[in-house]
């Protein structure tokens, strides 16, 4: 599994990866210099082009489409861009689509496979359980990536899915602050009727509690507003400070997405409440900004490079060769800062 | 022009652009119920359907491509995130494709115009001048967004353009700091070799020197990495550490972008200089974060949503009326915030 890849010639020649992918297939829109260059480093390295890139002519049909639900979190962009090398790699273009809070990620994806020749579906994020029965109705193959729950009333068998046990994260973000002496820890999960990553990491913090003795209390619990579901800075920011508004006690915060720890951390900081002295704050995901932000984040840390070249992989396997569908689990960690 | 768009009727009715659409379209992938809901809601807003998405169907040739230089930068998602409701509700299908730093986006434009159907692309970013005659092989018609200085060897008819002035923007930026008596401005630019905004916004900051009668110091300028020239929150965090090691005097720092701003706000705040008071800081774009991050960020910022839609918009005008291209510049303004 020691294999080179296409990113990995491509940072080598200081081109990018559509520039590598014309050189292999001989495109006319690169120049022989630079062609030579290039087929010379693959060489050196022993890079395999991937098979299909090479044997098939790519065609208008040849589309990957990738349907994001969270546009305002980063950390899907890392995500995107990963795949987006891989989807050129094999040969393919990516057509990328987001998907608001309020659809349902299945139609917009029963809708794009009628209207284009899509070859396959990644789904980043999102998935509502309500969508089972019409993800039934896709007749391409489809890779569910970061969506914690299985989904309901689809066989396993019938689709991938790139994950980690957001459960157990949730649970190991929880102990994490209990373990520091933290009793009153707010949580800021997603939506209320959330079914996927925001319940599961919401049940791991429950366990944890339980575990460390500590009484569940519902007012510690935060919920993302129904008319705007999304992750993202100004949700954090707002349920921080009616938290402090509201004059519930709490000494630390897991909110359940990094965007939203650092939206927490500002409204914290507004009110000259000290961190990590007065209140300890933990994300989740691992984005870049968590490293960046002032006083830096401590967060679960997602293998988001892994995953992200998972999921093709795993598209790739099922589109391509007589691989079957499969389910990858992966192990987050914590990383600590400079918030707790 | 105080239409209703697709994105209101959608915000409305609390369903995605796409469902609108669906709605609009009679697609059979929604409800009937839903689709009486929204119809009754355009109704009652008075939206008029863009003629051409009513009358034509949507089929597998009708994309826009988005070619994006800067995937790092979220000052491009929200961007992006308008421009793809504007071209679902004109009917088209957007494939985005990221543009590496060291790509040629006129070569990758070219790949794609001949792999697939493509009827419009949008550059968002980027656009080294070097790309000129490469352009000229567009058969498509494009618009240029947020690249500030006119294509070199294309003629002002042959494509449109959005853009803030940079280098009057970049003037502002230096002015506002001089203005508050700093004297030893650094500036976090492009790449050495930029001849788009970062040229475009260092030429600013130099005649604001030159009019606060402040001899220019190279010493102060410090240009993004050959070997990874984006913006970003790293290379932010790079340069001040690099300022701060070399022993150079300053007082402010005005990064060209907002990213490398808050990049270099932590290594300040590493470093245990004190911002405003030892060192001013200024960012460029106004992205989200500038208002959550600690400090907040004073910053110009640019007008993104009618930046955005207003790209979408020229490039429609000339797809399906008969518009002429045309060349729009939108004024930033200095957003006051706890960094300077």
């Amino acid at each position: 599994m020691e294999q080179i890849t296409i990113r990995e010639v491509a940072k080598a020649c200081g081109v990018g990866v559509s520039t590598v992918s014309r050189a292999i297939n001989d495109h006319p829109n690169i120049s022989e210099e630079k062609k030579q260059r290039i087929l010379q480093k693959i060489a050196e390295l022993g890079y395999v082009p991937n098979n299909s890139a090479r044997n098939l002519k790519r065609t208008e049909g040849r589309n990957i489409a990738v349907l994001v639900k969270g546009m305002t979190n980063p950390f899907f962009n890392d995500m995107i861009k990963v795949m987006e090398a891989d989807i050129i790699d094999h040969g393919y273009s990516m057509v990328l689509q987001h998907v608001d809070p309020s659809e349902d990620e299945a139609d917009v994806a029963l809708g794009l496979t009628k209207e284009k020749r899509l070859c396959g579906i990644i789904f980043l994020g999102g998935i509502a359980t309500r969508t089972g029965e019409k993800l039934a109705n896709i007749k391409v193959p489809y890779v569910v990536s970061t969506v914690g729950a299985p989904l309901r009333k689809v066989r396993e068998k019938d689709y991938s899915s790139v994950s980690v046990d957001d459960e157990v994260e949730g649970h190991k973000a929880t102990k994490f602050l209990t373990d520091k002496g933290r009793r009153r820890i707010a949580i800021f999960a997603g939506a209320a009727n959330d079914t996927s990553v925001g319940m599961l990491r919401l049940k791991g913090y429950k366990r944890a509690l339980s575990e460390a003795g500590i009484a569940f209390d519902e007012a510690l619990v935060r919920y993302l507003p129904d008319e705007d579901p999304e992750y993202s800075y100004e949700n954090g920011y707002l349920a921080a400070k009616r938290l402090i508004a509201d004059g519930t006690e709490f000494d630390a915060i897991f909110a359940v997405a990094d965007v939203m720890a650092v939206g927490a951390m500002r409204a914290l900081y507004e009110k000259n409440i000290s961190i990590p002295h007065d209140c300890s704050v933990m994300g989740f995901d691992g984005i870049e900004l968590s490293e960046y932000c002032t006083p830096s984040l401590t967060t679960v840390v997602q293998p988001i490079k892994t995953m992200a070249s998972e999921t093709t992989g795993l598209l790739f396997d099922v589109l391509e060769g007589d691989g079957e569908h499969r389910h990858l689990v992966f192990e987050g960690k914590i990383k600590e800062r400079e918030s707790t």
